[in-house]
């Protein structure tokens, strides 16, 4: 069965975020839409995984994720997350 | 109160992932996690917005992607959704 699995790859909390401090001030900000508190930017993947459950499905692409580093544990948050 | 809504930006199906491809491809199986059927690529926002409702917290955001055109419609989807 296909399941689909959600990925987002973004920057720690602590880190500096340019692209996103960027969108906030310059593009946000400036046309009013003060409510817009903080913005954070990150990668999304979505993986179609034909495996026999949920669960298998999440932790086939956790362990893909981690053996071929499709983020760097250092700096960035990985999320994992069954779509839809 | 603050919410927290996720925007997710990508390519409309149908068209070419030329990204998504090549982390497939040339990464996934060659790797050998045949189970991975499809890849697709992504921009992935979160947005903290100070408002009164989680509806109108959607509602912010869906107006502010439109009118600062953070996405293209003519090749992109955007999906926008309360996160967590």
């Amino acid at each position: 069965m296909l399941y689909q699995v959600e990925v987002i790859i973004s920057l720690k909390k602590g880190i500096r975020d340019p692209e996103a401090e960027t969108i906030h001030k310059h593009l946000i900000l400036r046309k009013g839409f003060d409510s817009i508190k903080s913005v954070r930017a990150g990668k999304y993947l979505l993986f179609s995984v034909d495996t026999d459950s949920p669960e298998k499905a999440l932790e086939i692409v956790k362990t893909m994720c981690e053996k071929l580093r499709i983020y760097n544990p250092v700096i960035h948050d990985i999320e994992v997350r069954l779509s839809g």
